[in-house]
């Protein structure tokens, strides 16, 4: 039996939580509904008066509610925190910034390691499947919690981008402006490709048990690891592994001969994944994966994506990066161009950086300078 | 227990043996040497009085010595039947080609699945860890033994075109012509990065065993398939799975909302997983990636490539393809220009496709027209 290493679900959370009680749930686009939902959330800055001011940041896939604040279980510091906080470009001292765990994930917010009321045990994989129109479905009953009638701007990055989006279909009358960024408005067949390698990798651990360890006090962290491993080397780039780690070798002058972490590059991709584990559940990691496979923002609009913004007054900020392969600057092209079409108000910013995907999470400050341009023209615009 | 589904070491092999009895081994680069090796090898054509048309074709990394004949195994064609055969660019009415299975492979020559003659059971991962220069070396003998002195041209692609890359290399005088072919002279960090997965995914499943599942009638087929699901988007575009796939649903018109493959791409890689663990050996798999993420010719002369080259007085044609984001045309420049450093004869061709790394075993008539047009032109020079 291998031991649970870390239980995160009941690590300390620092945060706030929408409990909805009985007789509420919320609808699934599968059909299906989440009996009493819970959304675990933070809020940094305040809502000003004419409740104009209120920012949604989303996460990515891994991603959870701690954006500008230390992470309960590994104490590092918000993902974003770089972009969000007291003179950062999503200002704390001029924007109420919301950032709500995403149905499906493993931070609070309802998912498979929840207890599904009609059993009384964990859902494990008896959670009907999430997609990205659901996990914003779930943010806006939120906001009608916290009595925002509408959001000043939603941003985030990777499928934090695809929610941004989304939500500028979903609820075009409550969104201002947008900043989808390094995103694409349906999953590329490369993209499920990596996701299927990952979750196959989970799904092979024997620990994994059908889904269903946690009632068996297990965890399939070897193949949760490996699925962690495969996608972090896609979040980066050639280039960005060449300058980072190149060939060099891990604490030795030379090779050893053998199956050891030889090269640095090993032994950073397994310190990614034992730590990874330490912090997200597998299920989730299924879940929230299946979730971004599945979007594809103009098939639910009868398969011309600027039918899905033909309502929206929102100001757009669509960034890429060149070095980005797994959400390329084409993508983001594609999004543009739909938006071109309804003759939304867009900007498109490729910025140049060598470091991937995970370029939006890093110090790039043309991206900081890019957002906290565009936020203020919109401030203004909006007479925050 | 899971069985073993098929034992391919068992497998009726239609193929050659060099068997080096006692007292013959080959040297490691590693330090160590493998006592009496064995290499399984294919012939195809007739090796002229001169000796002057033998052609090495030299395989990537889960090939075989089955180039141009059906596959014992899987009874599919030869992985190079459209580039090896009568009237094929490499012509076997004019050309005499050998084929060998590298060392630390498993299909016949010496490798984790061999019995160790010391302990009467399969080496598994207690054969010294292989390189390219050693796999280069086996040939070597090989080449001793039939009685060629010298190669008229040593051609391959990915990990076949790092051995040819190897041949010019280490002997020098014995290499008449060289093709590699979307390969590089070093493995880059990014592609470490991705062996390294591919391996943890193998060692992840608990019927991997420490290495030792051959003692134990076991085979971690699991964990060899995710390696190949993997390895398998790497070796393909971008491009390639949007035209091949897209967003297409597998045998149904809407998705199911659900863990199975309801996306063709996902069928599709899950059909290269379960069929590779048929034909191929997991501890291989580990000692081949390893030959590949060790490799790095320029180290092997006092760090600069030319040097490598300072010896030959081969003809090169170098080729790379557009779309292959593994094994860039980047990284394939490095080569021509450490070439060029030594003012060696070299071609170099970069064909445009969109079939990524594994364009070198496609239909791609470009491809054929180049090999053709420079063996033919290298036969004249060699009075073939």
């Amino acid at each position: 039996m291998q031991p649970i290493r870390t239980n995160h679900a009941a690590a300390k959370q620092d945060c706030s939580f929408a409990r909805f009680g009985e007789g509420r749930s919320l609808e699934l686009q599968c059909g299906q509904s989440i009996a009493s939902p819970v959304i675990a959330y933070k809020t940094y800055g305040t809502l000003n008066a004419e409740k104009s001011n209120a920012v949604l940041v989303c996460h990515a896939l891994t991603g959870d509610q701690y954006a500008a604040s230390s992470h309960p279980v590994t104490g590092k510091p918000g993902w974003w925190s770089l972009m969000v906080g007291p003179g950062r470009p999503i200002d704390t001292t001029r924007y109420f910034v919301i950032c709500a765990n995403v149905i499906g994930s493993c931070m609070g917010s309802t998912g498979p390691m929840s207890i599904n009321p009609e059993t009384g045990r964990a859902y494990g994989i008896d959670l009907p499947v999430i997609t990205v129109p659901d996990m914003v479905r779930a943010q806006a009953m939120l906001l009608d919690v916290l009595g925002i009638p509408d959001l000043f701007c939603v941003t985030g990055g990777s499928m934090g981008g695809m929610q941004a989006l989304q939500w500028a279909a979903s609820y075009p009358e409550r969104v201002f402006s947008a900043i989808p960024i390094a995103t694409a408005a349906r999953h590329t067949s490369q993209n499920i490709a990596f996701h299927e390698v990952g979750r196959q990798a989970v799904m092979a651990d024997r620990d994994w048990m059908g889904g269903r360890y946690m009632d068996n006090d297990m965890r399939p962290l070897k193949g949760l690891a490996v699925a962690r491993m495969a996608a972090h080397v896609t979040y980066l780039s050639d280039e960005a592994l060449h300058n980072k780690f190149g060939r060099h070798l891990q604490d030795r002058n030379a090779p050893t001969y053998g199956f050891d972490a030889d090269f640095q590059v090993e032994s950073y991709l397994r310190h990614q994944g034992s730590t990874f584990v330490d912090r997200f559940d597998a299920n989730s990691y299924l879940y929230l994966t299946r979730a971004m496979d599945y979007f594809d923002l103009a098939a639910d609009y009868g398969g011309i994506l600027a039918n899905a913004f033909r309502d929206t007054s929102a100001r757009f900020c669509i960034v890429s990066f060149t070095s980005d392969w797994l959400f390329p600057t084409e993508e983001n092209r594609l999004i543009v161009h739909a938006l071109n079409a309804v003759a939304a108000d867009v900007s498109f910013v490729e910025l140049e950086t060598t470091g991937g995907h995970d370029s939006f999470l890093l110090d790039v400050p043309e991206l900081f300078v890019t957002i906290d341009g565009f936020l203020r023209s919109a401030a203004e615009m909006r007479g925050i």
